[in-house]
């Protein structure tokens, strides 16, 4: 039977490291400060806005909220943003989405500062990850399944690595990611012929698809480390990930579960970006 | 055996439909235009200009070069490249690659307009080119592979895709597009412990390696589609590409040549992005 691996020790960890870091900028009158721009109240939003703020409380770094009606008009919310990005208190900003139909994301990515972007809505951030450029941002769910490989020492250079789900959120960039590490990355989607044989190959198992304990034993090979990004609500009521946890756990090396496995990790990598942008900012090396 | 699937068909295809849809532009004064930036006078890059201006002048874009000496220093390459970018006769820009070691391309990526950057330099590029979005510049060679793809009626979507390289000048955007067209793929590289059996595993093979006739006959399933990017120079002197031709194609369903594969596509797909430029800086639909 495979090892649970938690979200937990990794965000612990990340977390007094960034405290630990905090202490040492004392003789600055500064603190990191988190901007968030939130449109209307989503109950989603509105939990990872509580966890982020708890997160960063912990560390040390200061949140301000701006929320916007929901029918706020492209215009104010981009005066809002650009308020963000030229207000020096503030090292990096947050932004739910998706964005309420009026306004245009499209748009909207070119305007959000790139230095303040902190999860990777900008291009420019888009394109560094490409790149493996360490001086960008990339998304924090997708950094948090590499923060969580790398705590449980899993190797992930020369891995046969697949990644079930090519989202832009979550699929796409962790195959990025995995690539930058050098593992050996497929990405399996909704036309791929045979998911399951995909999986199968795979030492390194990603799966962001958003579909209810759908990947089983029998797509898992023996020993692989599996790592569950999906969260969903399962017949009970209770959260659920995309993997049958139960029986993977069986044949996998290494499994995070769900709840508390990748999610737990998401606000520590968002408090480290801002920490990260603070320090550029302030050149801190 | 399988059919060789050459480039210049697919070239004179795309040049034929530019050059007809430059003749309804007639009633305007404008003509597209190519402002290439080069850096001394390597071999290779004198070969692409070469190349790519004839391409040009068949189809009726005007091609401007600038040449800098190799002692350049940051500053002047940057003013030269910031009046490319303001000057609203110049619709594309090329900038030859590697640029000497005295000016940084981090911060060059940055300085060149991103809806001028038509080979895929600026990170805003990149990060289109991750998102699908159809408004941005794929770097062209990446692109080519693309273009013989549909050209030949190959499906990419569903397909098992293997690419072989994982640079960012061929293979990882080779990659990023083939997802796109919403083929399965994987990306081998160095790290990777069983090249061949990824390769054997695909039903789309692009080879992007730059290590002459390193693919043999059996690398490649039986009926695979294989696309060489590679041009190397054989002991001979002659060039061949990553792919031992003679071989592999009695095994391959279709395979480009080298040289007359990919290469000969590439010039065309410069000229369509310079085209593509054009019409969105006139607001022509």
């Amino acid at each position: 039977m495979g090892t649970v691996i938690k979200g937990k020790p990794v965000a612990d960890k990340i977390t007094d490291s960034l405290r630990e870091e905090l202490r040492g900028f004392e003789k600055l009158t500064k603190i990191p400060r988190l901007g968030i721009l939130r449109v209307g109240e989503r109950p989603e939003d509105l939990a990872y806005e509580r966890g982020a703020t708890n997160r960063c409380k912990k560390i040390g770094i200061d949140v301000e909220v701006k929320t916007l009606p929901m029918d706020v008009t492209q215009e104010v919310f981009i005066e809002e943003l650009k308020a963000y990005n030229t207000d020096s208190k503030i090292n990096g900003i947050l932004v739910f989405r998706p964005l309420p139909e009026q306004i245009n994301e499209e748009v909207i990515k070119y305007v959000i500062a790139p230095e303040k972007d902190i999860d990777c809505f900008s291009p420019v951030n888009v394109g560094k990850m490409v790149e493996g450029d360490p001086s960008g941002f990339p998304p924090c769910t997708p950094t948090a399944v590499i923060e969580i490989l790398e705590h449980y020492d899993v190797q992930v250079e020369g891995s046969d690595c697949t990644v079930i789900g090519a989202s832009m959120v979550v699929g796409k960039p962790a195959a990025l990611l995995l690539m930058n590490k050098k593992g050996t990355v497929t990405v399996a989607h909704s036309k791929t012929k045979d998911t399951k044989a995909v999986a199968e190959n795979a030492e390194i198992l990603v799966v962001a698809v958003g579909r209810g304990k759908m990947v089983k034993k029998d797509w898992v090979s023996d020993g692989a480390v599996v790592i569950d990004v999906g969260i969903n609500e399962d017949e009970d009521g209770s959260l659920c990930g995309d993997v049958d946890f139960e029986q993977v756990k069986e044949k996998a090396s290494k499994i995070t579960p769900v709840p508390a496995g990748v999610g737990s990790v998401t606000t520590s990598i968002l408090a480290k970006h801002v920490v990260k942008a603070f320090k550029k900012q302030h050149q801190i090396e």
